[in-house]
């Protein structure tokens, strides 16, 4: 591996090739697919070496060995984070969170135990000085063209401050990845009235008014679909919440269809009639599209996978945390957060 | 109006006719069209009376005028709530409240402004003594049969012993609303393992291990539409969250549908021919079918419609009343929440 100053600019990417509930085969068959589409990127696997060479000779693909670093240990999706991250050193996990620690890769990709990758992007890769809790940024599905929910899930009981650095990270987010110029940033709340909120709420809304970001004050909980705001911050329990019973809007809708099917064979036909157009209409809802989550406000570049990533999820989220190092957004959430790192002192 | 006892098996319901966005005429004809149905309880109308008697006979209906209760004010659905109560003394929110205050009515549906009714529930027939916070309970479609939410709102902030009481009166709601036994409950979380949670829903835990209530522990975003409990207990804010966001689903997808259909005729076409059977299967997202939701946890039935309101949803809600008071939900509450009243002291 090379750190010198000239590969800064080229991007170093670090997939966990165990990652995943279909790992190593997902992973590294996606992985090796992102860098064929483009190739301006370095690609490292790090995992089990003799899985790693299994799965690319079973699927023919062409790879330099030497851009696999052997991992030894894998933590389960199962396994408590810190625990195992303690226990496991050489795990696929720690070993490239290492990687992006020490200045040899840029970004760390992985599909596995979201818990253990949160955890190990934190401790090891560290914070951005004056971040106080790195988020999560979930795209959600929408009418007006680019909605973002920040946090769904990085951490919960977030204080005011806190809501207000993601209100931030979201902004360059939205600005650098979906190229707003100006994005609209609102609180979640359960009324548009701005007497409406819980306690930290209402501290965070008074806090994020003190920004120059562009701020439409609270949003409710149909604004999400209707994309009243291009980035919409809440506490991780919330967020959470929400993006969950977000994803399992198409397998209940599935229910429905395939209970609506079995009542009657003219149903059955009907169905049968409608199943394409309704997949080409509900694709937005389909994760594996917008590939993983990028952790924000970390020092490097992380993105987080569903565990049931295929291997256009994987593929995706190389793609992504290629573009996101080109578009140096770590950097400018840097800037932008020490810029507004004194208003909530 | 009789406050005897001999009319206490008898329902006396109030309806205020002014409440909704299309009062009084929806609010008139729908409750109505519900005491024609079974004529087994007595419909109070509350409101302006000319205005009253000027939609019976605009709809040609048939209407004992000793029933209607005049209210000279109104409520508006934009008045600050608290404000609104205290200026509006004659307005037929607070009218109808001091009725089942005075116990000369057992019922009181509206589907006026939201935090007026709340407000006027809490405040003028009050709370069951014991119940620190009155809870909103949602129906949401689910794949399993019965899964109700609670709170979807009537409080944000709430303490552990507050969910802990959501759980005793979302129980108590799901076994005689819906005939279920022993209705499993879950507390709504960022995942099933039970050391996850906010420092609220952690401490919740606690209080309703300790009741002899069907508890199975957290529950997901993706439990709702599952159906994985009966009853979910939740903070009003989160809860508010997700049955607006839940309410949003409809809209999107006729969105989405719609725009799939502006793209070429074809597409038209196969819309056409999917319109009914899509009507048809998502007719569990619409919430006129359930009526309104009831504020639990005071002393004497409420409920609280949609402001769009339908003629359909406000027949519903009078039902729902009717059915409440005869399987004595009020008192049901009242017991169970006096029996565990004491475990989170």
């Amino acid at each position: 591996m090379n750190n010198s100053e000239s590969n800064k600019s080229r991007c170093r990417i670090v997939v966990d090739a165990m990652g995943g509930d279909f790992a190593p085969q997902n992973s590294v068959v996606g992985a090796i697919e992102a860098y064929n589409l483009s190739k301006d990127f370095d690609l490292y696997l790090v995992g089990k070496e003799n899985e790693i060479l299994r799965v690319i000779s079973e699927n023919n693909l062409l790879f330099d060995k030497n851009f696999i670093i052997n991992a030894d240990e894998v933590i389960e999706m199962g396994e408590t984070p810190t625990t195992a991250l303690k226990k496991k050193q050489n795990s696929s996990i720690v070993v490239g969170a290492n990687l992006v620690k020490e200045k040899k890769a840029d970004a760390f990709v992985s599909a596995g135990n979201t818990g253990a990758v949160m955890a190990a992007s934190t401790l090891i890769i560290g914070r951005i000085p004056g971040v106080g809790r790195p988020t999560i940024g979930a795209y959600m599905p929408n009418q007006a063209g680019v909605c973002t929910v920040f946090d769904v899930g990085a951490s919960v009981d977030s204080k005011p401050k806190h809501l207000q650095e993601y209100a931030v990270i979201g902004t360059i987010y939205a600005r650098e990845m979906f190229g707003i110029e100006n994005p609209t940033v609102g609180i979640l709340s359960v009324g548009e009235e701005e007497s409406k909120g819980n306690e930290v709420t209402l501290a965070a809304a008074e806090l994020i008014k003190k920004t120059k970001l562009n701020f439409i004050g609270n949003v409710e909980g149909r604004d999400i679909l209707k994309g009243t705001a291009n980035v919409i911050v809440c506490d991780g329990f919330v967020g959470n919440i929400l993006i969950k019973f977000g994803e399992s809007v198409i397998p209940f809708l599935k229910f429905k269809f395939k209970e609506y099917a079995d009542k009657s064979f003219f149903n059955k036909l009907k169905i049968a009639l409608v199943r394409s157009t309704l997949r080409e209409i509900l694709k937005d809802f389909d994760y594996q599209e917008h590939g993983g989550v990028p952790l924000l406000g970390i020092n490097g570049i992380s993105i987080i996978g569903h565990g049931a990533s295929s291997v256009k999820a994987i593929r995706n989220m190389v793609l992504k945390a290629n573009e996101m190092h080109h578009k140096q957004l770590i950097r400018k959430i840097e800037t932008s957060i020490q810029k507004y790192s004194n208003l909530s002192d």
